[in-house]
């Protein structure tokens, strides 16, 4: 039986007798008692664990230390204690797995830091476990959005010879022998590798997306992704998951809609089925995370304009760092002062074409496009999208200004000419989502095994 | 409004007026009427779309070609001619994207290979939109299953410096240039990559997920895999989706409960999502198909070892190509003749060890280990699993006499050390699955843009 499953029945499993399976998360003897705080991973409650002299091997039990594995069998008792509701009085306990005094992950506070360079152990402490859990629960609340919404999942290629985003942010692969490689006219000679060829792993999946939304209407990504950027920061990592959405017959409006309903799904997904997770995290991580995330799911988002935000920009009275420009893009501080200002999330649209991707629909305007970013309180961007440019001739010469190699991408233009359509996507950080989800500040603390530069442990 | 939805309300909404947007998959012609064979991807039927000479557009739409994208608007109404229940009477039809007449997708037959020469078009097909909608909601139905029994979604990294599972089946990544190598004693100085030293795309999350397992219980992969075999065959790519649970407290007939429980869950979700897909693919693709997979939810799983398939075998009549052995692995025509044998789906248990890999559990026997292959007829080998050595001493033992690095994986083995238990898990190709679902033989037809030898496109 799982944990989790007994603390759902509750008082109605009172007076059962039940096995289970689990670590000792903490232990506290007397001389006629014991009591183990008892967890198999399942939920983040512990089981209190009672046993007493009854037992044939009290004297074994009692020097068991933090980290062992047991099983136990007793009966589902009312607590009399504080601080739970119901407890196991135990009849057998037996080791399974013994854990010596050493063990790392000793039941007291440990920095960040440290848990890290323990990254195989630190799944087991109790931030870890809620924010694993967490991150698991909203890549389903993610799954079920778009499911129940008929979007179609697809997994577009890791591996990939179109280097349109540019070559120079993507990992190369390669099953040459680097100590042995086929040279030919003073060049390595890829015409030797798997695939004749360079290849890279990509850093975005869109382009493969579109061309499944020109067929599934709605779809939707979510695997990883790797950028090769050589940023020691809170936010970077070199492989991070991304949620890439792709929707054929849909504006920019259409797009702001979609990103709204989804965040707001999957924040109250998470709020229904992790309350124990998000209030541990708002005690022991970021003071008022619940209020917050409750907030976000009955805010309105405003809709507003680059070129109106920089306006209000101006007219604060901030000191900027940066001064905001209808050129340029919007620093943190610019992010921080909007959000603010308009007390939620802010959708920011019609960029300025010459800071934006060259497959974003240029505006009327000529001298915007149709892009937006989500900006939310406490969290920065954390979705970007646009409607597609779906002129086929100004695609191309969009492409010719950039610099994007037309030969590589013939097939995603000509989309265009096939029963092309107006139609958008947007990309989100999954760890971004996270961070913001359990107010964990560091994109290391929310990957399992988090690859940055100079540090690939595990 | 999406097509799907319509279809799940068919009669209820008779006399609605509604807008669809989608695409034209045939169009026939007459001289007061057309007929639009109307498709907007979300669902595997299609619309008829039925206008007259009422339509003010009439000529101009009348001369529209396959592959057009539009928006027509008009009321569904009960359909008098056969094929279909309801149809669209349109009252506005307009055209949002044109489509040449060298449209290369014509409703008509068209080889798998062809279809595969132009991937970024096929999904548009019958079969493709059936092959990638089961994809999708086998993906679901996997993702369902163990999160609704407490399992924990764990992503493991992709980049490892780990090579345990055999750097030379692994493709190397880097960000070096690789026509202007750091050299440092005649060889490649990995110091001055990204990580600071050699790394790969993993073929496995097995090891980290065994990590969480001992954290949560209960936890699964599902993720992009790479491997470098340069092996043209129907049934192998170089990247390829991988599903890999891990279950402490779990022994092998614990696992092969959570292995047939799981696949009878899923091929049950599938049918009852995608009647249509299925039988598209029954009639076209595989016949009986629909059968086989209601048979297998039905059926209970045999659990025979090795050694006696092996003595069934050698007793058959069939004159084998590979001849039976106790110490060898089995061959195709065996997995065959076995899965024929019980008419059913096969666990095959308790392999030799040495044809296994080093974490596998030792058998008290010394000779073999507590491995288990799931034989599915038609399908062949469908997973593969074990409990894995949670002896320390053996452990280091085997990896010993493997030849596996110790010091790469030391976390790996301190698991036996800090609250150790008996565990289990298995891996399972996802592709596999879904050419088991759709009958669809070649795996490059059940993936998005399949990447194999030589072949690296889109």
């Amino acid at each position: 039986m799982d944990v989790v499953d007994l603390f759902k029945k509750r008082k109605d499993i009172i007076g059962n007798t039940v096995t289970l399976e689990g670590w000792i998360r903490n232990h506290r003897k007397q001389k006629e008692f014991g009591f183990i705080d008892f967890s198999d991973g399942t939920c983040q409650e512990h089981l209190q664990v009672v046993y007493d002299k009854g037992l044939y091997n009290f004297d074994d039990v009692s020097k068991l230390l933090v980290g062992c594995a047991l099983r136990v069998t007793g009966e589902i008792v009312k607590s009399e204690g504080g601080g739970q509701d119901i407890e196991l009085k135990a009849t057998i306990i037996e080791l399974l797995g013994d854990c010596p005094a050493d063990y790392p992950l000793q039941p007291k506070r440990h920095t960040n830091e440290f848990l890290r360079s323990i990254a195989y152990l630190r799944p087991r402490s109790n931030l870890y476990q809620a924010v694993f859990r967490v991150r698991s629960v909203t890549a389903q609340a993610i799954h079920e959005y778009f499911q129940s919404n008929n979007y179609v999942y697809v997994h577009t290629p890791l591996i990939t010879t179109t280097d349109c985003e540019g070559s120079d942010q993507m990992f190369k692969v390669t099953t040459l022998d680097f100590n042995n490689l086929p040279i030919k006219d003073k060049k390595v000679d890829f015409s030797k590798d798997l695939f004749g060829k360079m290849a890279y792993i990509t850093g975005s999946g869109q382009l493969h997306g579109e061309t499944f939304a020109m067929a599934f209407k709605k779809i939707y990504t979510f695997g990883p992704t790797f950028r090769t950027e050589n940023s020691n920061t809170k936010t970077h990592a070199n492989e991070f998951w991304m949620i890439e959405p792709e929707i054929a017959f849909c504006d920019l409006n259409g797009l702001m809609d979609i990103e709204e309903d989804m965040l707001k799904y999957v924040v109250q997904y998470v709020l229904d089925k992790c309350p124990d997770e998000i209030n541990l995290c708002d005690k022991f991580v970021e003071k008022g995370l619940r209020e917050k995330l409750e907030k976000l799911v009955k805010s309105d988002f405003t809709r507003i304009t680059h070129h109106d935000v920089v306006d209000i920009l101006k007219k604060a009275k901030n000191k900027w760092e940066f001064e905001p420009s209808y050129e340029a893009d919007i620093a943190k501080e610019h992010e921080k002062y909007i959000t603010e200002y308009f007390n939620g999330p802010v959708f920011i649209t019609d960029w300025p074409k010459d800071i934006k991707a060259w497959y974003m629909k240029t505006n009327p305007d000529g001298k915007t496009v149709a892009a937006v970013d989500l900006e939310v309180p406490g969290a920065g961007e954390l979705m970007g999208g646009s409607q597609r440019e779906d002129d086929m001739d100004i695609l191309l010469k969009r492409m010719k200004e950039m610099d994007v190699n037309e030969e590589a991408v013939d097939w995603y233009v000509n989309l265009r000419k096939y029963g092309g359509c107006y139609h958008s996507g947007f990309g989100m950080g999954f760890e971004r989502l996270i961070i913001y989800l359990t107010g964990v500040e560091n994109i290391r603390d929310v990957i399992p095994y988090p690859r940055t530069p100079g540090s690939c442990e595990y």
